[in-house]
């Protein structure tokens, strides 16, 4: 791990064909972010690639290094593409075998007879990664090192990270707060501009949306420090009532 | 570009802290993916990063050589976190300045007295862009040789993506099948990897999903030719009737 500062980061890398065709949206990622959110963690970057193992192997090398912790998602399941514990474990050059303790949930898991190659498959893990317990289906995810493999399906993933919280060192949680306004950005770009090059601790994000059929802007400001998103908010304020914008709502 | 066979891929990068935080779902990936895969494009990795400036310019040098066409979407609005014309120019080694056929569009686009600095900013290039005409909201985007950028806001983005298909020079468009079956993966797993290794030219995906509380399972077929997608689907349809499976439909 690279962990130089109190800084704390991640990257998510989604694992799947389907993804990248259309076929199937995207919305593990956020979900995964607001709950590393909420530990001090931040996701800073997210790749998604197809089921081709030299690409989750080099994909998963080349993040693990630069980031504290790695999340993939999906290609953990039974079937002939999926392929992430197997790459996983090429990326660190560990055995790919039958993990005991994942082969036991999966044999009480399912009906006597019921155990079948396929899902036997699903015991099979890098050598000695630690699982994550899987409430709703059985199958485990696994760590290795700084690397967390989960499913793809959201539901399921979304039932795991409750059991994960323990395995997370975080930072400080990033604190935002977030003013809608009925303006455009243009009208406001130029102060806001201002008001980040004062703030430089302060991460201000200008969001444009058409909601309804009118347009709006959400700012966002995120910080560690609550009092350095205050201040700064103080002088969004200030802009917002000199330019006579409305505000639709704050939060 | 390396365009080794008659296959025309593409990279997609989504520029944006907002959807690496989750504040914002990330719906474009799945619009151009379908749009490209009409056109015989097949979009083969997504990158989602920062509005940092380093990051653009890396992420962008590096997947524009790999990769036949290059999309990007987010940060070509007014504001001070808009930075990705000004970094594409720079992973290109071009200069930032006006473009003055977009100068004159935004000028044009709105009335006057209200083409202040932070629109003007929307019409700063890397010098000789050529220009995506936006029938939304005026601001265009622009190529620079096989980099395509877009806005983040879905619907202006889809807006722009018409008037781009001569730009874009495909192959044979992807064909795909789907049937989705009322069963699990692991009743499939076996069979259906003997399927894919007897059908190397199409690609077999399978997809679990929950529905209403059951489970299911897509079986995807793609291939460029759809006379191996009808015998592969043959030996599919095969191994449902075998195995006792329910159809739940097919498309």
């Amino acid at each position: 791990m690279n962990n130089k500062s109190n800084k704390v980061n991640a990257a998510v890398i989604i694992i799947g064909n389907e993804i990248l065709s259309g076929r199937t949206k995207e919305i593990n990622l956020g979900c995964i972010s607001v709950w590393l959110n909420r530990l001090g963690v931040k996701v800073e970057e997210s790749r998604i690639i197809l089921d081709i193992e030299n690409e989750i192997v080099n994909c998963v090398n080349e993040l693990r290094k630069k980031f504290n912790y790695i999340f993939t998602t999906g290609g953990i399941g039974p079937t002939h593409d999926d392929i992430t514990a197997k790459s996983v474990a090429k990326a660190f050059n560990l055995k790919y075998e039958f993990h005991k303790e994942a082969f036991a949930i999966l044999e009480k898991y399912y009906k006597p007879g019921e155990f079948n190659e396929s899902r036997q498959k699903m015991a099979k893990m890098p050598s000695n990664a630690r699982l994550i317990i899987n409430p709703s289906s059985g199958a485990p995810g696994f760590i290795v090192e700084n690397v967390f493999c989960l499913p793809g399906i959201p539901s399921i993933l979304q039932s795991m990270l409750g059991n994960l919280k323990n395995e997370i060192l975080g930072g400080k949680p990033l604190i935002s707060k977030t003013i809608n306004l009925r303006t455009v950005e243009s009208e406001i770009a130029v102060p806001l501009k201002v008001i980040q090059e004062k703030n430089d601790k302060v991460e201000i994000g200008s969001y444009p949306f058409i909601q309804a059929g009118k347009v709006g802007v959400a700012i966002v400001l995120r910080s560690e420090d609550e009092s350095k998103i205050s201040i700064c908010n103080e002088q969004v304020l200030e802009l917002i009532t000199s330019k006579k914008i409305q505000i639709i709502n704050k939060g």
